[in-house]
């Protein structure tokens, strides 16, 4: 792919106001840093214009002081490297629990008050400020959606660098500064993500800047990065690609001169990156972004000691909350008065307790703030994706099982002609962790590339810098990835193997977490849905054995709030297509796909498909038997439901046998497309009215349930229904390895012959009748699994079945 | 803690036979490679004594060939190894999918044989193992615990490095050489293990040789590692600590004796750094040992181009099945025989099949031979633990409510004991992400240190070498790192921030069915359970937000098979002490205990709680209240029950509430401390009986049930007593976030208010009588709910409340 023509980095407006200077740098610090600790201490006196007593103080102390001087270190130093150069920046603050200094900065820079007008850069502002920190209905203890600027939560540690990286991607103006905290560089999913400047495209992307902050403790023990001398820690990191800029505020007496200088020079750097990427000439073999590596004390600035002389700055006691006896020991609360009074407040806030006008003339102005720039509330700047017509794509089906394709295949052209749409925009992205081909979505890369910065040998395909499908075998890195870019205002797809979605599983909590927050926060605009495709499911897994069955992330994802949370399992292609287009569609949902990659039948025409998809789950009439050989029976015996393309398939043949087998037999098909459709309306918004409900599934019909994933999962979205007793479900149990697909549902009591015979055995007043025929078809379902064993293949009856009424 | 003395590794016992030469290793390479191949390829023919035809193929082409001929090259080395030098060494292979190669040196060895006598060296038992692999019935295609040696299944790829130094830690003797692939170290949990040898003490502990294996291309790309130039690749983990030695298997003619002489170098540095601590002279400043980076070509040996052209060995086309038309296309058939042929099997196999001597000569004998090695089957290993009595640590309980402690910080007395009764035999551990302090565990810190081997400055405390607490904030490398460690033998707890756990819920996936499949093969022998404790949990979360509220662990669990998992929700100290004390008891399950930090009300004294804990769940006639003041009504109006600390505060206190408002109310009140209790006995072995369970919940009394996770859980469970409709579970709702305990259970109406108003309108004749109670009682829930808005802290209504009967 040819990537469009980028500016080099030269047209950015600067700032004309004079640049602060270290003395003004410091002062800001100060006021940060003193409000940073009225926060966690202080509900009266916030500017101790009287001594400090007992009841000034917060009943509960929350928040950690140990990295808010670090933050506003960087954040005020990026406030002058902004006014500076003019560069679009955006903060992704890992150490979440840091939140008291981003309010401290937040509220200087006026963000918070253009958002929450009580909020003002007052006195009466900032007691609000300093009262509502971590306080019943007031901000949270650490980040969250209700910050503004704020596009990563930082609770559950790791992400904070993949989320940066995904934020920086097709934003080429963009700078992207992220505050990886020493503790959270111990987890995996960081630890992954310094190679993500391997998929930053210098030309189409922005620029990621980390900053590795070592303050040298967690909790109560040192961090690993605390411990690696620093040639350890720059061996590693520019082994992982980076130039590293080192920035120890102990080793000068002016550490802001010292982070202007870094911060500059870092810039140059990646100025000097884009400009021969994006001038095209003397391309280096490959984009070594600088990064800096930021040492300073652990809670920098709290007292030396504590009153029993137990070392405080610069220890693990500095983590949290630094004096928490306060209440009760009236020594260590003089000493938080002296700690508080070193920052001098009388100095940096008037009578009506404004901070001084250098101060807050230290950061830059309008949409140039860091809380404020606008792709940290990327749903003002989301646009709908130019979705094509599923019409050029779908599968023509002249009658039930009258066609045999496989779904994804289907769905990857569809999706090849979105990303050729959106070639100018850039706002899609594909992410993968197991690769587009192996998920049967390979057409994607016919129009753009795998996205790959550093060079490879001949033999690779289908890489290039501006590719916009991200591949890493990495489940983490393509979530953070997609998370950032979703939040920055962009869409996205994350096609997975299924038994490994799980993974993520802690991740999605947290950013389901994030959007329910985010709903509730009035200027958070929506954004994109973020969209999981689980293909390679377990009854199909082919290549692999036990590990890759695990249809659990469906379980996962119904215990989230039924706002935020969809499961859809479309039978065929063209229910598939009908879905995806729907998923791209909606705003601030997880919606969760699971659809099959090799070849299957397919049950619905296009139109079929959108009446089924927009109705959730419906009667497929043509399936019914009604006894005498018509459809659709008013009142069946036994209902056949299914919800997944191979249970789907399996249902109906089990239907095809019954009507052959049992031709008194009154039997009713039913599809669940959309799984929640299931649950009461009450519980689940897009679940069916109680009458759609009854006239699927009757009022006191045997129900006979042929599921893709785990039989709990339906059971849980048909709580409250009062069916659970009639409705048996069939689904996966934990069992069977690498086997043929016909042995593999066998062993899970879900091939054909068990659905079949389950349904004659409970089928209303068959009890007795059914069981000779279940006896009959258990055999017969034995027979062909002694087959699957003998000749290592499936009985040409198990693949050769076609449907036919 | 000061170490046991461990001898300086100089006392193994090396083969006296001669060492194979590197053309013997060449051979034993080349009939390994030629019998990977045919376990790809062959149902017939198998030593291709006649042309290869169609019929001779498998119908499916399963296993990776890809990463073959690397584990067999590294298998080849490693026998040479310890044949020289007699050190016991266990191998943990990443690549899982290069099963094949396995097979092969298993066969090759005699493992097989000894687990198998079918699997004969000899051209039955090559048959047997040809046609077996990948064929239902057979060996899986990828590892799994069927094969012997295996400690890890390298199906969900990332873990097999920290699973490596599990394996090793407190293993003096031993070295786990781990195959780590450069796929597999794209993964966060790889890229997060090499900083392993920070905790692995070169005295107690043994030794991880980590091989990455450079082969550069994945399914359809090139690797991440496979792209960094050797600078970047040695810089990356010289700087994590590591002395890397490389091997480019095309950088020589003689590539066995450039392994040979790498892998004498690495064990005389191993060997060195041993010695340097064991002796206690001249100690290093941390233990920089070394480890290998293999460069191969993908699918070394493979034809260099299909019959189209395309480049396969040294391509991702050799990932898979290099040559997969094989059935349908006579040139590739003819390519694959010439391919096969190229190794020449008819110098490699006698008449009758038999391996040559030579080549069967290569690898060590007995106990010495990587497939062998007891460790792999760490269940012979296993000694039951020296469990101290609970009675020294109960709680004194003299009446229900009638103490106040936290449970963990009990239990830690009780763990402090037996990490002292284990000092010795060091078979015990505990993992901990997020550190044991702030779980209130620190007792166990008095008695052992946390394990850490770099230097670090002195202000950290309770660190050292010989620790037995490994704390790191990784959720992933603590569960990797106890998988090792229970698979070889040992004991281990992992307590972890509840709402964190589902950070692994991948790889607990993986784990339960490793569990699973272990307990069908039967010369595995069990190992000790993997024991969780959540604490923390979100409803005391205190300094935490949202993103510290997250109980879906449970749920998790829950999908598992029947015989792994197991759930217990302990409400007090003592029934916490009898819990873990069985959970340690316990083979080849998975235990999760959820318990509290903080301080609350003792229910049960220790008779009590073991009588409770035996049961699973009971009614607490104590708390029960027939309506005339009496207790256990035999035919209440409404049954209270509850599972989980909080919960159970909460469901008691509004037993209170209706003691004293609702006087004629008869209220059951029914504690659940086995949440797997509630299943039918069919359902789970756990289950209790049905006159067991009506005793406690009626048979159609309403149930309002407090319980400490989502809601779904508990209907999960219940499913197939018949009971979902009329129990009505109050669970965490995915609300709330920084605010007081008693708010946040408001959120979630889980409040005594919550839960007695609930009681008191469903309460069987109670309907209309209670609506107007219900509304004094949700009266005074908000009245304490402003309470806590104002003031910042909860009203001591709720704080000082205490049971009485």
């Amino acid at each position: 792919m040819t990537a469009t023509t980028h500016a080099v980095p030269t047209t950015r407006t600067p700032d004309d106001a004079a640049l602060p200077d270290s003395a003004t740098l410091r002062r800001y610090r100060r006021t940060a840093d003193y409000l940073a600790a009225a926060m966690i201490y202080l509900r009266g006196n916030h500017l101790l214009r009287e001594p400090l007593r007992r009841e000034h103080l917060k009943p509960r102390l929350l928040g950690h002081w140990g990295t808010c001087p670090g933050i506003t270190y960087l954040y005020s130093g990026l406030n002058r490297l902004v006014r500076r150069t003019g560069q679009r920046t955006l903060l992704v603050t890992g150490p979440g629990h840091g939140a008291p200094a981003v309010h401290a900065n937040l509220w200087l820079e006026g963000t918070h008050q253009d958002h929450d007008p009580a909020l003002s850069r007052d006195g009466r502002g900032l007691a609000r400020l300093v009262d509502g920190f971590s306080w019943p209905g007031g901000f949270p203890s650490h980040l969250s959606p209700e910050v503004p600027g704020v596009i990563h939560e930082g609770g559950e540690l790791g992400y904070a660098l993949s989320t940066a990286f995904g934020a920086a991607m097709d934003n080429p103006d963009l700078l992207v500064a992220c505050l990886v905290g020493d503790g959270e560089a111990e987890t995996g999913p960081t630890a992954a993500s310094w190679h993500g400047s391997k998929y930053l495209d210098p030309v189409t992307g922005g620029v990621v800047l980390p900053v590795l902050h070592r303050n040298g403790y967690k909790i109560s023990s040192p961090t690993v990065f605390g411990t690696m001398d620093d040639e350890e820690v720059i061996a590693y990191l520019a082994g992982a690609g980076w130039s590293p800029l080192l920035v120890d505020v102990e080793s000068t007496d002016d550490p802001d001169a010292l982070l202007s200088a870094t911060l500059d020079r870092a810039h140059e750097e990646i100025t000097a990156v884009q400009t021969s990427y994006r001038q095209g000439s003397a391309t280096p073999s490959r984009p070594v972004w600088p990064m800096i590596v930021l040492r300073s004390p652990k809670g920098w600035g709290a007292p030396e000691h504590d009153v029993d002389g137990t070392p405080l700055a610069g220890t693990f006691h500095a983590h949290q909350v630094p004096l928490d006896d306060v209440h009760d020991d009236p020594a260590q609360l003089r000493l938080l008065e002296r700690w508080l009074r070193s920052y001098r407040p009388e100095e940096l806030f008037d009578e009506a307790g404004r901070p001084r006008s250098d101060v807050v003339s230290v950061p830059p102005s309008g949409e140039l703030r860091l809380g404020s720039v606008p792709e940290a509330n990327g749903g003002r700047l989301l646009r709908p994706l130019p979705l094509p017509p599923v019409e050029e794509h779908a599968v023509d089906v002249p009658e039930p099982g009258g066609a045999t394709v496989g779904a994804t295949p289907v769905l990857g052209s569809w999706l090849a002609d979105l990303v050729r749409r959106t070639e100018a925009s850039r706002d899609f992205r594909v992410v993968c962790p197991d690769e587009l081909v192996s998920n049967k979505l390979g057409a994607i890369l016919d129009v753009t590339d795998r996205a790959y910065t550093w060079p490879v040998d001949e033999y690779a395909e289908h890489l290039g810098r501006g590719g916009r499908v991200l591949e890493v075998l990495s489940e983490h890195l393509c979530q953070g990835w997609l998370e950032g870019y979703l939040l920055t205002g962009r869409h996205g797809l994350f096609p997975c193997y299924e038994a490994f979605a799980s993974i993520v599983d802690s991740m999605v909590n947290q950013y389901a977490k994030f959007l329910k927050m985010s709903a509730e926060v009035p200027w958070r605009e929506p954004v994109a849905s973020l969209n999981y495709l689980l293909t390679s499911e377990g009854w199909r897994q082919e290549h692999n054995g036990y590990s890759h069955q695990g249809p659990g992330f469906i379980n996962n994802l119904l215990t989230k709030k039924a706002s935020v949370s969809r499961v859809h399992l479309p039978p065929d292609a063209n229910t598939l297509l009908v879905t995806m287009r729907r998923c791209l569609e909606t705003r601030d949902r997880i919606n969760l796909v699971v659809a099959g990659k090799q070849p299957g039948p397919q049950w619905l025409d296009l139109p079929a498909a959108e009446r089924h998809c927009r109705a959730g789950a419906g009667v497929w009439e043509w399936a019914c038997h009604d006894g005498n050989g018509a459809a659709n029976p008013a009142e069946p015996d036994v209902v056949l439901a299914c919800a997944g393309n191979i249970p789907t398939t399996e249902v109906l043949a089990a239907a095809w046998l019954l009507r052959r087998q049992a031709p008194d037999l009154r039997v009713r098909v039913v599809n669940v497309v959309d799984l929640l459709s299931l649950s009461p309306r009450d519980r689940h918004p897009h679940g069916m009215s109680d009458t759609d409900f009854t006239r699927c599934f009757g009022t006191d019909v045997p129900v006979v349930f042929g599921f893709h994933g785990y039989p709990s999962a339906v059971h849980d979205v048909l709580h409250g229904r009062g069916v659970s007793d009639r409705v048996h479900v069939h689904g996966y149990l934990e069992e069977g390895t690498t086997t043929t697909p016909f042995d593999l549902l066998v062993s899970n009591r879900m091939s054909r012959y068990d659905l079949a015979a389950d349904a004659v055995t409970r089928a209303t007043g068959w009890s007795s009748a059914g069981g000779e025929l279940a006896e009959s078809l258990a055999g017969d379902r034995d027979r062909l699994r002694r087959y699957a064993y003998r000749e290592g293949a499936d009985a040409p009856e198990f693949t050769e079945w076609r449907w036919s009424a």
